[in-house]
């Protein structure tokens, strides 16, 4: 093992080994509030970085953002009967308004209020609220929103990225004149993800719709993408939910039709969160750290300085600086490139580690035999750390896209290859039982039906049905359980 | 009156005005919350221009995002003496985890917390509790660090934009080794706030610092910089504080210096909030509504066809597309011009009047006789809603970014000369008192010591002292109430 790697491996301790590579990349790390995490610099640029090409992609499919209070009466939750029970449970609850020092001097919470409020989990019925005001005629549908925002939901097991008590996300929620506008809707958001989970995150999912056990509490149909993390586990992505009209009854969301009728909207709700972050980790990092794919990177390269003197340093340096320069003007994926030069005058072999264990796609050396051979010695993140090629300087603000576009695409090969080592189809509830015995057994495709009955089969397993993916053809059959004939497999794992 | 305007006027009801503007614009509302707004749209998107703006202008002053959690330990707000006591007012408290239904079937707060935790009022106490962890050495230092997040403090007297119980801000936050460097970084920032408002919300201020009983709880000393509203307010558009070593010594933020040493970090944070939407709508808009200036406006421009016919529409709506994607080609304040098009079939003269309400910059209309004519006729939001210049088409192009330019220019000259009218000077503390008697008095350079004594003037009169402004020569003199010789002229006036 080399003397820089993470330790564990991913073979000796896969969640340590996650937390290690977080550490090491100085992404996040718990706080003092139970539950809560700090986003450290890096871990952030990541996050912006997700943010600003969905921000786009929303607009582009026509949303628009707003902002929508923090605080949800008691009495809005309880509005949709299922959507309470869902989130009873994980509530934060504000009860006071005010600090007033006690009789020992220490400060006590005051001014109870008359309603308690809850930190939002999710946001369905305060924008449902809202959206009760907004909307009178057809003439104002569809209404289609998004919100970037912090949502709590109480964790009791919490672990960093990918279950916190308090996290960052996006939630859409539009409304619809016709349930087949808010189906279609649903359906071109879970594809927004998809896309974005594909192109952008090098990590190839599966999208399809979650049995009724394990939809969004109130919703008629959830959708979600789903990803296989390099233990073999499920991790859900993203999710889009088709809301019916059970939130717009609850909520009194009606409209008047264009031929003077009054019916109640169709709305749907959809969102993704700084788990993200949690499965680009998961999917891409190595035993050397975190790896991650060129378009979310918030560098795309650094360029590393190497001298033994100070005359050395500074004509290196000032090569350095010239060849960042010129490869600002060159762009990736509609963009211009993302270089920094890191100067510091640390050891280099600690230094190059670093920027190994941060996940940098591209690390360029420049020393004086590089100079003098007018060559940078380029090292790429996704294969080993000691490999280098020498590309002449004049040539690398050509060349650097190219290698960036094939680490990208690198990355989503090797998670498709994994994925597609770990997946099996299975016809009997034997075969589910056995595969489902090794710890680490990847997905299963599997006829089983809608029905609570599976849970006998699934529920000892600790494995659940994730999806039954959209994609391909019909495979109709028996389920392994009921024997009752279903017309697609489904996607069963053991999931985070 | 043009029956389009808004309802009651400034000069008829200020505070009323204000409201009529922002729902005329369409910018926010406000929610079932108590306190709490829904920033709609419209709203949201001058706020993302805002945000926009300024994270580059963060990052190019070298520092970095990061994300802290929402929740704050009371004992950690109870750290900094003067902290607590200037926010213990206002704090929203968690105090429970869960609902569970109650003897009626009602949802009951349950799980109660060991310690209770404020929603954030600010946080430099759950950040300093972080740098306490991060700084170990002068080798961390600077950290340089700032946060884009919700705040809550408990509001009895909500007004949208202006004081909400939840409000979007940023806060920066950063640790230096010496206090030459917090003092050096408190001020670039407020330069940069000056800045910000003056080249891109087209809003003069006045910095400078804070008299002792104005500054930040806990700070060493607070720079503010303070804007005049039309009518004659002051409002504070954002702050800057240097925290001394006040936090680094209540949490405990220690660094090992160069030579062998230990001291405390000396820090500063610094934000600004959605506060500015209603700073600027308070500064340029008119009795027709919303004028936005055109580097902080969501468009531009909008292309508005006219046509009474279908022939007529489908000839001038390619005439109108075609502008809008040749436009989009132009630039403006190093960006591309944002032109939409608004092809809504709604009686004409109230497209446009929503458009004047909105504040979009420029309008430019089109109907069959200006393409017979090869013109557009264009209309600025800061002339008179029924002036127009017929451009050619052709030269339009070219011609937007002048015009735009134009607006910003005019827009911050008129809230100069507006300021600089009603500015005066006064030498006594009977001239203060008769100019305050007037409800609308506008700004006061006055010389008062920062003392206790010259509230039994400026109490009575509803006026504070906003700042000591830094620009200009000194001019000492002594001050009005107890006569103790001072540098410097404060800047006196009542405030948002």
């Amino acid at each position: 093992m080399p003397a820089n790697a993470i330790s564990p491996t991913r073979a000796e301790d896969y969640p340590e080994w996650y937390q290690q590579v977080v550490r090491a990349a100085d992404l996040a790390e718990a706080s003092a509030v139970r539950g809560c995490m700090v986003i450290k610099p890096h871990g952030y640029a990541i996050w912006e970085r997700m943010q600003s090409i969905l921000d786009r992609e929303f607009k582009a499919t026509g949303h628009v953002n707003a902002y929508f209070p923090l605080f949800i009466p008691l009495s809005y939750l309880e509005q949709e009967a299922k959507h309470v029970e869902g989130f009873a449970k994980e509530c934060a609850v504000v009860t006071h308004h005010r600090l007033e020092a006690g009789p020992d001097g220490r400060l006590v919470p005051t001014g109870r209020l008359e309603e308690p409020l809850v930190v939002r989990p999710t946001s369905e019925t305060i924008i449902g609220a809202t959206y009760a005001k907004w909307i009178q005629s057809w003439r104002d549908l569809p209404v289609l929103v998004n919100q970037w925002a912090n949502v709590v939901r109480w964790e009791m097991r919490p672990r960093v990225f990918l279950r916190t008590a308090e996290f960052l996300w996006q939630e859409g929620h539009t409304a619809h004149a016709t349930a087949a506008e808010a189906i279609e809707e649903t359906l071109r958001m879970l594809e927004v993800y998809a896309t974005f989970a594909e192109r952008d995150l090098a990590m190839p999912v599966i999208k399809g719709p979650k049995p009724a056990a394990e939809r969004f509490p109130g919703a008629v149909d959830t959708f979600s993408i789903e990803a296989m993390m390099q233990d073999g586990k499920a991790l859900q992505a993203g999710t889009s939910h088709f809301l019916g009209q059970n939130f717009a009854r609850a909520q009194n969301i009606r409209f008047a039709t264009a031929t003077g009728g009054e019916e109640f909207c169709w709305t749907t709700s959809w969102g993704v969160s700084t788990r993200l972050i949690g499965a680009v980790i998961m999917t891409h990092s190595d035993d050397d750290g975190l790896v991650l794919p060129p378009r979310i990177a918030p560098h795309h390269a650094v360029v590393l300085p190497i001298a033994r003197s100070d005359e050395e340093r500074a004509v290196v340096l000032a090569a350095c600086r010239d060849l960042e320069s010129r490869l600002a003007g060159s762009s990736f994926a509609g963009e211009p490139v993302r270089v920094k030069v890191d100067p510091r005058d640390i050891r280099g072999g600690d230094k190059v580690w670093q920027h190994v264990k941060q996940g940098v796609p591209v690390r360029i050396e420049i020393g004086p035999r590089d100079l003098a051979a007018g060559t940078a010695s380029v090292s790429r993140r996704d294969r080993g750390p000691k490999e280098r090629e020498a590309i002449p300087l004049a040539a690398l603000p050509e060349r650097l896209p190219a290698v960036l576009e094939d680490i990208q695409r690198t990355l989503f090969a090797r998670a498709a290859a994994l994925r597609e080592s770990r997946s099996v189809r299975l016809e009997t509830a034997r075969e589910v039982a056995e595969h489902f015995a090794e710890p680490t057994a990847g997905f299963a495709f599997v006829r089983v039906a809608d029905d609570p009955a599976i849970a006998a089969l699934l529920d000892p397993l600790k494995v659940t049905v994730r999806c039954i993916p959209l994609e391909g053809p019909d495979d109709p059959g028996p389920c392994v359980v009921t024997g009752v004939g279903v017309p697609r497999r489904s996607l069963l794992a053991r999931a985070y």
